[in-house]
């Protein structure tokens, strides 16, 4: 009897301890196959070190595109194509120029600037004026067009060290970057200066896109290095009649056909069931566009190569996108959703990798409840990688127009400590990639890709 | 009666939550702390653009032992103080040639390789000889004296890219760096050879310590970059009489005069339960020692300073200790723990950081299953700052000696991915360390001491 209750037992248990050693052993092999015949970082080194920065518009986005496509074509992926889309085409122009200008004496000092993207430029003339420092919105509508009018106002709140989640950080400043300029417009500044969004002192700005309101005046607006808002700010107690001076040559030109890149692999049971995975393949000009977001990109071309590599059929439908402009107007985002809406596809769940090729340590959903529990559910497969943090809320900027269709987006999430030195910076290249964290990353990509084809979401 | 089984209740879980509360609240503010008014980097700065590498018994290595008595003097520790210890003075010499030399023509190529540090120079005639390419002992007994006579040893086995704890594969391949030339010499072999243990691809070598058999001819051994091994490697599958040439001028000197430097802050209540919390002041002489292991000693510096800083004071004696040549010799260590012992000193727990200064992720722990649960069960205090890996198992090569006193010996546990890129190379420089995670490590590991000051271990 005893014995009889065990089979029984046995056989009401084996079967799931079977589908989980089953995916037990199937992450495990995406895992060495990604550290041991991964093909991410040779991918990224072609993407940044032949192709480099690759603006919206620009001749490098083409090359970018050409690129991927390429590159999934080779790796032979059942179809790959484009899907066009006409993008801003900002160009930043000649080298920027910023310059203190002490109000008592002639002389000026030398600070490291750059033009926030989409913003209009000064000119060669420049822009010149007495200097009033703020730390937020309600500062500035205190001050009201009595302080402002003429003036350059300097948004300087820093970012809080304090957060562990450096997106936190950058989410509590990043409004006046985004909306600063316009803000100051609306009480009659002529320029912005912002202090650069990131975590380090340093002497390195940061650009990023600006969005200029409806109706309001555009004003050339930069980013400060960190050190410079500093410096800034120190002579400014000295000298409240303190100017500053900022050249740019930044112009909006006429917007220009580019595209998103699909590659995808058909699935076996389920082809009409679309899981996607992607990255955007635009960066800013300034550097190679390394950690934002080349790492994305070739993590997820890498993740259908791995697929592909150990022989593993997927049941649903999987598919690489690299989005174009996501930096400065996330035209590509927005017609990918468009299309899949316009053509009734059925996507079950998209990934986005833009939080650099760092250290995996989880992935966020958005999504309803029991999508969220799903995937949360899975946390225990990837605790043998050090993968520990699965979390409601998440998603990307490209996948974020498919929420309207009812996608549950998911974050991929890399340890965000040293993304906000590197990000929107002349330094995002290459070298400050490390092989392995974008390789661990690639596997904890596919490992989830790979248990939403076997599970659904 | 309802009321009156709820206040009773409430009486006895409040003083758990309360306490749990406390600590939670004090391990929040040592974040802060570390974060918003952190010294380490600055601390790590001097360490390492001042004072550099700084190897056994150099004039660097005196510089660093001031500099940390100062420093430490200087944050107004109850006590700082010196412990003599006499330390092996090896020297690199001049620049070292290595070459590979086709036996078929004559011409040769220049490949990356560095001394082994405690090996033996060739001097300016070089060792030249044909190689014998081994993946490991057994094979190296295999081939015998026959095939080893009079030629070198090339050891090349490669760290397993798979194993996600890169320490496991490092301790994997270092077998053949420790003991792989007394090895080779046993069979007759004039020189080693051993591949870098590096996790990458690429052209720098890693030197590190290796340690001569007794009665076994002194044999000059390198490490060649993992680059070059692969090159080597490839060229004897078509040339197995290929021959290599190598120059060094590596020499041991007479033991220098050198120091442990410790600063403790006396506990309040139990002065005599001493807590130890340390790194290695010497590193390797080709960079800075940045992340081995200036990271280690400025943060532990730091956990002090953190304490007093916070106006916290310990109940326990809590001591900062920068232990002298960990690289070659562990004098310093050994020196320590005989102290201890010496002076009837009773230590309650020893920490150490010497596994680089990045993102932390937990720490492991040596000593009795009791001590164990304990660590581990402060584990949820962690999870906010992103820190899950509470281990049994772990230490650090310095404390390891107090380990015979039955003092449990715990780990401080950072990512380890990018450690063996930088590890014993040219590159461990200041520039290689993030300052958030550096702060964040520093952080964690202030938490735990704090932790075992108020709750014992």
């Amino acid at each position: 009897m005893k014995k009889l209750l065990l089979i029984l037992l046995m056989g009401l248990t084996l079967p799931v301890l079977s589908q989980n050693q089953t995916d037990q052993a199937m992450i495990k092999k995406i895992f060495d196959e990604a550290l041991e015949n991964g093909e991410s970082y040779d991918m990224l080194r072609y993407l940044t070190k032949r192709i480099g920065g690759r603006l919206s518009g620009s001749p490098e986005a083409a090359a970018a595109v050409e690129w991927s496509r390429q590159q999934m074509e080779a790796y032979g992926f059942d179809r790959v194509f484009l899907q066009e889309v006409m993008v801003p085409h900002w160009i930043r122009g000649e080298k920027e120029i910023g310059r203190i200008v002490n109000s008592r004496k002639l002389g000026s000092q030398s600070v490291n600037i750059t033009a926030l993207g989409n913003s209009v430029g000064t000119g060669p003339a420049g822009t010149v004026g007495q200097v009033v420092e703020v730390q937020d919105f309600q500062e500035l509508a205190k001050l009201g067009r009595a302080n402002i009018e003429g003036k350059i106002v300097f948004f300087n709140r820093p970012m809080d060290p304090k957060l562990i989640d450096t997106f936190s950080a950058y989410g509590g400043a990043s409004g006046q970057r985004g909306s600063g300029p316009s803000e100051a417009a609306k009480y009659g500044a002529i320029g912005a200066v912002v202090r650069s969004l990131g975590s380090f002192q340093d002497d390195i700005p940061h650009t990023g896109g600006t969005r200029y309101a409806l109706n309001t005046p555009k004003i050339p607006a930069v980013a400060i290095s960190t050190n410079d808002a500093d410096l800034l700010s120190n002579l400014l107690k000295d000298d409240p009649e303190l100017g500053f001076y900022f050249e740019t040559h930044a112009q909006m030109l006429p917007d220009v056909l580019s595209y998103n890149v699909v590659g995808e692999i058909k699935g076996s049971e389920f082809p009409d069931e679309i899981i996607v995975v992607g990255g955007h393949l635009d960066s800013w000009d300034l550097a190679e566009g390394a950690h934002d977001d080349g790492a994305g990109c070739v993590q997820s071309i890498e993740v259908l190569r791995i697929m592909k590599s150990l022989g593993y059929k997927p049941k649903r439908t999987i598919r690489a996108v690299m989005f174009m402009n996501e930096e400065n107007g996330l035209r590509g985002g927005r017609k990918y959703a468009a299309l899949a809406e316009e053509n009734g596809e059925n996507h079950i769940a998209a990934m986005e990798s833009d939080r650099g090729g760092f250290l995996p340590i989880g992935f966020g959903i958005s999504g309803t409840p029991a999508q969220q529990e799903k995937l949360i559910g899975w946390k225990n497969l990837f605790e043998p990688y050090g993968i520990y943090q699965f979390k409601k809320g998440g998603g990307g900027a490209d996948i974020s127009p498919l929420r309207t269709q009812d996608v549950p987006l998911i974050g991929y999430l890399p340890d965000s400590q040293r993304y906000f030195k590197y990000h929107h910076t002349g330094i995002d290249n290459f070298e400050v990639v490390n092989q392995r964290e974008l390789e661990l990353g690639a596997a904890a990509m596919a490992s989830v890709i790979y248990l939403i084809d076997q599970h659904g979401l």
